[in-house]
């Protein structure tokens, strides 16, 4: 610790608490997943927008200032005009208000897409960042059910491009009509009710951790976890709690039901609850106009072919978000995965959305419809990294040229190789560091994954050749790595060629690995 | 203005100043761009890496707080434990920090790229925006020139790859250390001539602008532009300014000097101002060190083919940032475009850089040398824009599925058509507004430029049949458009097929329309 005293002044190299670097391979996987979600937007007819990352804060909604520094949940900053603006904290405000900018230009309906990063001025934990990615899709302008039934279509069509199976995810839809509907008959409705439809909503939003037992209790008294913490539940009555859990959770309570729904059966198990088992709790409009609005929906996807293996109508489907006026989404991976205690759990929501036709409004003079969701980009690339279909970095590392003599004109020799092999296409490096190490140039070549190196010492360069160490085929005969293709005849590891035939010896050993690697895999 | 009245407090969908939203064509132009960038990087051996939005403020280095709120010139916050949080204003801290928080694991000499967005909390201006995208490259733990090198060569393919024709643009190479040895040779050195030298370095980099005659009216007393405005100059003597002029600015006063450039006629001239010119100023070592890298660059990018009317020497390149500690290097592009007055002027720089020894080390006990370049990304579209290598939108428009009826089950076969569609990769949509008025989807059909609209009407439906229109054939037959294959025989602008060969039909059909395209552009 002496540099501590020579250098009292010295920097600390952190982040921020919360914030992460991304590496090489995490880069390319996020890329080539967003790449193939992109290709899914662009062929349902959806295009690009992008919104910078601060917008007016009193344009964000929720988080009007009320206090000297409006930091609640947001990254805030005063202007110098005295404005208050905030980082986004979702990619949806920013549409809107792009949207309403706008408004005469743009030719609705409007599909529209974008990835961006979002921040969260919260308590980082655990896998809980305060920047992360989002990749949205929204349609406004588009006041029909069938907007929000290509939304579950376009979710299906993307889940399934990504490489996951049908059966290991399912879209549900809900529409909170139909849970604002049942609020109202219950004697839930009104401002004055506000917190404990909450309370009630959170509680049904439960349902994949706790079961039907779990839920009702939430609904009725209270529930204590294993741990002994008791929550306080809605206290409602045991008739509408009865009511709820036929209406909302019966349904989907085993997997043959969710295959055999029908519209029908789903129309007649919706009526149900009103049909004389409670106290005369009448349907109302809201409801009868939600339970309509999702029979609309499942016929329109199974006309297209999606059935409910794919987009199942799920009345336990809450969402959080208070902006959501009519059907609400969820993408969930039914497989399973082992969790930090080492429990097997479903993998659960990857994203979900749902319709807002207030959010554009708030802008206007006029009601503008829209729909729309959002995916978790870091929770959908765990979630692929699990089942295998993404995360092998197959860039393929550089052919390293070394250097064996540092004056001048050699190393323009080196340089000379290396920009003819680049001219061709082919990744390749000069070494940078301290050349007169040879082993560390070789370390380096192994620590960068080089398939080939590259040296010329004196005496070939006296002769104008070149040697070519296929480092893939060296590590092969010394039996560093094994691979499937035992019965192939062994490669010559170490060449010398002329300088002329460089490129060409190199495009022929590293088609040869190439060639390689398709075989291991075949096999 | 009567919803005025009806809603008193109607947000105002605006953008904070100095911020920009961005349409589809720019983004798919960016992106299109970028990727080219990226494959020049990844062929010379280059990693992508990224890094939050935020950095601690202290670490970006210049701009530590010294007052409450350190907003001069960048977007800082004060986090809820008091440390204070700052938007990066470049990509360079930002990766100096990631180096050295991740020095232990990271393979030296370490290649590095990335692309992100950039803040400046700065008043905004035509054209200056407070976001604004940059692509870096940097090679850590490379102390020779022939990584300085390596990046002047990198930033020449990149142009050439992004369209830019050879003779169009040149790097152009400097070192800072002979810029420090001749004002250490005409008494500038010293912390106490700081002032002083930034005006000679400023007057220097106005080469461009002003010419010979102007840098040394700055070097001297000063220089009254057109308007009367006066700038103060430097106050050297005449037989330094003579020295600086000599030196710095004669190689590259004209063209045919530029292609003529040797070796060993620019150390001729560097030596020049030192042999009797003068008052008895010595070359002092800075110089001749710089001198030295500058002639071993010039060896080695020759020896790899790239002469001077790719890379050359030039001694006015100054580049304003503090951290350079030897090799600076700028993209210009050297053709003229007409700037807002009107008049012709050379396009100019689009990027730069140069080695900055002392970045990542401040963070370290040890030295930890660096080079590498920034493109300003707007302004290299801009570039490629002027010269229509970029912005042309090949993305086709949706084949449009109208709505003839909006029952459950007509709007489910209009949805099916349009899955089928899509499922054999076809960019397709089924219109999602007020479907009554046909006129509307008509016109949003030619909005949305789609090249084709499917119609299914009751008296269709009854036969099981779908009319299929070729709308830029209809634009042609009613002579909307003309096109150079005047000589073909028209097509079929409106086809009624059964619903079974729709997907075959519209494939036949856009095909006819990519070969008519295609001709086009060959006639």
């Amino acid at each position: 610790m002496s540099d501590k005293n020579k250098k009292p002044q010295k920097l600390k190299a952190r982040l921020p608490r919360g914030f992460v670097d991304r590496e090489a391979a995490d880069i390319r996987a996020a890329n080539q997943m967003m790449e193939t979600i992109r290709e899914v937007y662009e062929r349902y007819g959806f295009d690009p927008i992008e919104t910078p990352l601060f917008e007016y804060t009193d344009a964000l909604g929720k988080f009007l200032p009320d206090s000297d520094r409006p930091n609640e949940g947001v990254f805030s900053l005063q202007d110098d005009d005295e404005q208050w603006m905030s980082l986004r904290y979702d990619l949806t405000a920013p549409m809107a208000r792009h949207v309403a900018e706008n408004f005469q230009e743009i030719q609705l309906p409007f599909r529209t897409y974008r990835a961006g990063y979002v921040f969260r001025n919260e308590k980082p934990g655990p896998g809980r960042f305060r920047q992360f990615m989002q990749f949205d899709a929204d349609t406004v302008g588009a006041p029909g059910v069938q907007a929000d039934a290509e939304m579950c279509m376009m979710m299906a069509d993307t889940l399934e491009a990504l490489g996951i199976k049908r059966g290991d995810y399912v879209i549900r839809v809900n529409n909170r009509k139909v849970l604002d509907g049942v609020m109202e008959a219950i004697g839930l409705g009104g401002e004055g009710n506000a917190g404990r439809r909450l309370t009630v909503l959170r509680a049904i939003d439960k349902f994949d951790k706790f079961g039907i037992e779990g839920v009702c209790l939430l609904l009725g008294e209270g529930r204590k976890d294993e741990s002994g913490d008791f929550t306080k539940g809605a206290g409602l009555k045991q008739t509408h709690i009865d009511f709820i859990a036929n209406l909302f959770l019966k349904t989907n309570d085993d997997a043959s039901t969710r295959q055999k729904q029908s519209t029908e059966a789903i129309r007649q198990h919706m009526m149900l609850p009103f049909q004389g088992l409670l106290g005369g709790e009448k349907q109302n409009e809201t409801y009868l106009n939600g339970v309509d609005e999702l029979l609309a929906l499942g016929t329109l996807v199974a006309a297209a072919g999606y059935g409910p293996d794919r987009i199942l109508i799920d009345m336990s489907v809450v969402r959080g978000l208070e902006y959501y006026t009519g059907m609400v989404y969820e993408a969930e991976l039914t497989f399973d995965v082992t969790n930090e205690k080492g429990e097997k759990v479903v993998f659960g929501s990857v994203g979900g959305g749902g319709r807002y036709d207030g959010l554009v409004s708030r802008f206007m003079g006029q009601p503008v419809p829209a729909t729309g969701f959002s995916i978790g980009v870091s929770r959908l690339m765990t979630a692929l990294k699990n089942l295998g279909k993404l995360g092998q970095d197959d860039v393929l590392g550089p052919v390293l040229v070394t250097v064996m003599d540092g004056d001048v004109e050699s190393m323009g020799r080196y340089q000379r190789f290396t920009q003819a092999l680049r001219a061709e296409g082919i990744r390749a490096e000069m070494y940078q560091g301290n050349w007169k190490k040879f082993g560390n140039q070789l370390k380096y070549a192994d620590r960068r994954g080089a398939p080939i190196a590259i040296i010329q010492g004196g005496d070939e360069r006296a002769e104008g050749m070149v040697q070519i160490k296929d480092l893939i085929e060296g590590k092969r005969l010394s039996g560093e790595i094994t691979d499937n293709a035992e019965w192939r005849e062994a490669r010559v590891a170490q060449e010398v060629v002329a300088e002329a035939d460089l490129v060409a010896k190199v495009k022929e050993i590293l088609a040869a690995q190439a060639e390689d690697r398709r075989r291991a895999k075949g096999g």
